[in-house]
């Protein structure tokens, strides 16, 4: 068995970091056809071993393509992801374009992955199926047991996201402008408001009538989604911090039930995807770059969501504090993107 | 009139600060006296142009001195401070040693300073007054407006910490660990447990058996004195982040009383100390290290306490969210001693 498989922004930060997940995970590809924009038309990207050109989408482009994956952006989905639909091809599309679409599905596999599964069941028809936000998957990973083991009430979240969710551009503007401190040689902002080196900038996608960015609205509207809890009391304050790769966030937990620390640690780290990393005392808690040498497991290129720093917080009934760390482009993104198209391959093909 | 004023730690970060803002604000110095810890013993110090060498301190050394700001470790604080008080000099301490005992005055002049004049007038004898941690100063400044017209009834805060507030070594450790993940030469981590550049370590201080760090108890502890709200629910989750100067904090409260957006925006506004910087759609809000050329005021160096991103949130009833910055050696620190200093000069010389 063996499928042809389109990448659309292929040669961005997320598309370069799915092709070598499908790659990894073995995933059943017989042909691949890189997508791109007319900017990185022919630019040469490599898959086991092979080499491909990537091509510019045209109409009638999906036409035998079993399975499309979209990691470019809002405006390309929009324009593509449904005629890649409408040629008979399973998209899995990473844009927030239809994320919140009443009959879209927005998928975690490890929290929600059974929607995906009973309605290919009820229709196998090829449709557009959608991943979260970066940030957002993160915390539906570790809010997910909570919410079934001690059911959850509210939730406010903080976050420490790091530059490589703004695309490669953006990496390299935080490496020049770095570099740029030290040496005097001052690299204004492009990928950002203002400068991002030995920065924090709260401004994380447009600002909304409320006050809100669009990254704060995707947080709230998304978990409640995948939660399936569509009056969850959700708030959330996004942060752009000097990191290259893995968003961090501070998540406060207002629970339903009683609370036993040792019972919170284990249901967390018995969640599929999830690995507990708690043990303070020998200064272990995730981080984003502990560092090659470091003795703390974690950062950029791991697939786990790491949790730690978990404590009862006894300023609210049934309140819990916990800090949360994992690959924006991977777990984030391309890893839970290739995780949908496994259900879909198991399901269908 | 002239005071003979001592420092204690004059060599240190907060130290050299305060040793800046006390020339700045003409303070009423006839004679300085420089301490240090004996590593430093004879290094010189330059204060409004004249050059002092650092003395170790000695039984007998604070007689005849007005006035001494104790900036050095919790443990100097410990033996000094009350020996400096039973000689007859006031003492600023900035340390944590006495600031929760019960009889200690904890003061941020703006939030509390009346405290001090009612006691002084009470009873002019010299006695250890206290400054509380850096992460608390920024925190209570915005609190206390909003305790005054709306009332608080809880506290979520999660702060973003730069490397100063571990002293001078810790930022060379983040410039020189920064260089060196440029040039592949690894420094490894001495003033923090991990790698401080690029990353983000939610550690901050030492870790307690309920699982919270000193840092974290001491914004919650601190916080509820200040404030004079004994029983006040608070939450706290300190995080270090690759900044050099000023920390950021990301607050959200549950008010006693309904909130209208511009009312809260007013008061904070009109708190002495506090500056609004809330004009998301011209993108400004405060941050730590805007850039010498950005347009946003702020970062190190600055006296104000900087508030924005200010926001409703419906997740509970009279919910708010904002984003506090501020310079933690100046308010945090050194700026709040020199307040303290200011009160006692007028009260009492």
């Amino acid at each position: 068995m063996g499928l042809k498989i389109a990448v659309v922004g292929a040669t961005g930060a997320v598309g370069k970091q799915l092709l070598s997940i499908l790659a990894e995970r073995k995933f059943p590809v017989t042909e691949l056809i890189p997508f791109s924009s007319p900017r990185s038309e022919g630019k040469e990207i490599t898959y086991l071993g092979k080499t491909y050109r990537c091509q510019v989408m045209r109409k009638g482009c999906f036409d035998g393509i079993d399975m499309a994956f979209f990691d470019a952006s809002d405006a390309v989905s929009k324009e593509w992801a449904p005629q890649a639909a409408a040629s008979g091809t399973w998209v899995i599309d990473n844009s927030a374009t239809f994320r919140m679409a009443p009959e879209s599905l927005l998928i975690v596999p490890e929290v929600n992955g059974e929607l995906l599964r009973q309605k290919i069941k009820a229709n196998p028809q090829p449709f557009i199926i959608t991943g979260p936000n970066c940030s957002t998957v993160q915390m539906v990973m570790a809010l997910k047991p909570l919410r079934d083991h001690f059911g959850i009430k509210r939730v406010v979240v903080s976050t420490y996201q790091s530059v490589s969710g703004a695309g490669a551009a953006a990496m390299e503007e935080l490496h020049a402008q770095t570099s740029g401190v030290f040496s005097k040689n001052k690299i204004p902002p492009q990928a950002f408001a203002h400068q991002i080196a030995f920065n924090c900038i709260p401004h994380i996608g447009g600002f909304k009538a409320d006050g809100y960015t669009s990254e704060e609205q995707k947080m709230m509207q998304e978990t409640r989604k995948l939660l399936g809890m569509p009056d969850l009391k959700i708030t959330a304050t996004a942060v752009r911090v000097p990191v290259f790769s893995c968003h961090s966030e501070s998540i406060n937990v207002e629970c339903g039930k009683t609370l036993q620390l040792e019972k919170v640690r284990q249901v967390l780290n018995e969640q599929p995807g999830v690995i507990l990393q708690d043990s303070p005392g020998e200064n272990i808690y995730p981080m984003p770059s502990p560092g090659e040498q470091s003795k703390v497991e974690g950062g950029s290129g791991k697939d786990a969501v790491y949790v730690g720093r978990v404590r009862l917080d006894d300023s609210v009934e049934n309140g819990l504090n916990f800090w949360v760390v994992s690959d924006n482009l991977r777990k984030g993104a391309a890893l839970n993107a290739v995780q949908i198209g496994e259900i879909l391959v198991q399901a269908l093909f």
